[in-house]
């Protein structure tokens, strides 16, 4: 069976990144590495729109996140954490683990966060270190708006650190314009790679609180990161091959356009949430995102049954988590996808609401969405 | 130019494994990959030779050091530290950044530990939690006596955690035999895989410091790791592709026969030194591994000029670090690696030094490789 992967992570590869990534091996302290490697530290700038080293970890994209926290903060220091889904609550689990006292801002599943919301927060607790947030909250299909969260932390001394594990490449997220502080970012996102890459980037501001951090650490340790990668290096051996296909997938978003890229992200979730739609369905995002859809199971079908059908017509996609499992399928449009593909999630959903016995005409979805994408 | 990667790690990758890593990705919780992650699963346990599950991180080796610290130990317990080189130096450093005290047992680079140093350290400080040691120093190419040292511990409440990320597929380490508590390995070794995984397989009795132990942790965390794994899944996005090609090489490696592979790298490790011996240079280890052969730079040329003199020819292998840096040169052979490619590393050493003005005999090294090999 010809199979189709659109699940929010791992996303399909592009051919030419698997077979830059099939190469035999190279080593990490060769001239030949040491050029690539240069080449992506240009390249992931300009991803990550900073100018400052964009930090590469081998692991996923969680130890990026927790690096954030214990490299800026220490045990006992204050923080707010926006917590409108599974990994809203991630930021707050790794803070609590390491002792730092989490003021959360609670967010219902599907909705996102009010803004006014988190300056309250920052006002009953002055002396706030870090505010943390999540760009495109995967386990609900929601984007929380950064840049006015970014403009309220900027006028106190916190600072602003945001998971854009799903965000970076699907959507805006100017990060020194818009005084995001640290951007967290994985590999098996939009940067069209498999998982076991993970990227953490730091304004001036969040570095200048890094010498003060108490925090133990070693593995995720930031200084000693930046100070191998001035030097062209890692701080411990690279994940080499992604990093090899890191320099191809970069190549093919830079080549695309940044602009052109989140053009295509906003297109294709357009005419998903159209194509759901037109189907009778009601999306579970209040402002959804442009990484993937999450869709109201109709009354009377289990999400899981959705994402089976899926399956057996040779679909990857995925279901809900946690309290939301069941409830909800979620339909990723991101990386290296392109209007067919949500084409042909759409036709898919038709055939697996028809299996399970939920009225549909055939084509209204797809309708729907071929109106958005012609344009 | 032809290449050859002959340096401890990244190690060359068989085109098998590389193939199937090339496979469009599949998603982790898929039938799928959890048909294949239950393989792996299996596999993973023969050939670290223990009845636990052995826990798999996306990350470099050092990861799970880190891990295997931060789940076992509290800050102020005591541990003994065997430091031999840099990698017995990065147990002590790991330790210290959590506030664990450390006593070291230091061995010269070169030479391997008296086990009854360990002995009479763990004497001296009977409180000792754990003790770390290093079976393969892959920074002097030297072995440690890990038998010799687990039958000491094992007579102690402490624990002995061992650094095997490059013995384990190259020397015998049956774990749950010789009593250690938790073995770290890592994936470009004798894996023959790309670095980003890191394993750590534990005891019983390792398992039962897990619960006391104060230290925090988030992504290396043992027992939400443990937890997970015995689902069949992992805790955070796993290095899916570097998975899927560990299946292969676990097959590869299960087919050859654990004993006959530990044989070859003997073999193999046996023919370098006869070989580099024969041109009457010096091994810098006194009990030297089978993983790597560090040699010392003949009086007059700095090993620096070896290495380059090597990449010349097409061929990487490793210079020395820290102190040793331009005082040795380490071939390796471990991993996907035969006799020819010795043959290759030594025909190149004689060209090598010939160059650069050091007197060979064309033919020396590679006659009494020979002899070893024929066998």
């Amino acid at each position: 069976m010809k199979r189709y992967l659109l699940a929010p992570g791992p996303t399909p590869i592009p051919p030419e990144v698997l077979l830059a990534m099939a190469q035999p091996i190279i080593h990490h302290r060769t001239p030949e590495y040491e050029a690539l490697f240069a080449d992506v530290r240009r390249d992931l700038r300009l991803l990550f729109q900073c100018k400052n080293e964009v930090l590469i970890f081998a692991a996923s994209g969680t130890g990026a996140m927790e690096g954030a926290v214990v490299n800026t903060l220490s045990a006992g220091d204050q923080v707010v954490v926006v917590r409108g889904g599974k990994f809203g609550e991630r930021w707050a689990e790794i803070c609590e683990a390491y002792g730092v006292r989490v003021l959360p801002v609670d967010v219902p599943y599907g909705k996102s966060v009010d803004p006014a919301a988190v300056a309250a927060a920052l006002k009953s607790e002055p002396a706030v270190k870090a505010v943390f947030a999540t760009h495109s909250e995967t386990s609900t299909g929601a984007v929380h708006d950064v840049q006015a969260i970014a403009a309220i932390v900027r006028e106190t001394p916190a600072i602003l650190i945001v998971d854009a594990i799903t965000s970076l490449g699907v959507m805006d997220l100017p990060m020194d314009a818009w005084g995001a502080d640290i951007v967290v970012a994985g590999s098996q996102k939009a940067m069209m790679l498999p998982p076991g890459l993970a990227f953490a980037a730091l304004s001036d501001r969040a570095w200048a609180l890094v010498p003060g951090a108490r925090l133990p650490k070693y593995y995720f340790n930031f200084t000693a990161e930046r100070k191998a990668i001035e030097k062209n290096q890692s701080a411990y051996t690279p994940a080499v091959s992604l990093v090899v296909g890191l320099r191809e997938s970069l190549r093919l978003i830079l080549a695309e356009g940044l602009p052109n890229v989140f053009a295509r992200h906003d297109r294709l979730a357009r005419a998903t949430r159209a194509g759901v739609q037109a189907l009778g369905l009601e999306l579970f995002a209040e402002h959804p995102g442009c990484a993937c859809t999450a869709v109201k199971a109709p009354a009377g079908i289990e999400g899981g049954a959705i994402v089976k059908g899926f399956r057996q017509r040779g679909i990857t996609i995925a279901g809900g988590q946690g309290s939301m499992r069941g409830k909800i399928f979620r339909i990723a449009h991101m990386g290296y996808v392109d209007g067919f593909d949500v084409l042909t999630a759409l036709t898919a959903l038709e055939f697996v609401l028809a299996d399970l016995g939920h009225p549909v005409t055939f084509g209204e979805g797809i309708r729907a969405a071929q109106r958005i994408l012609q344009k």
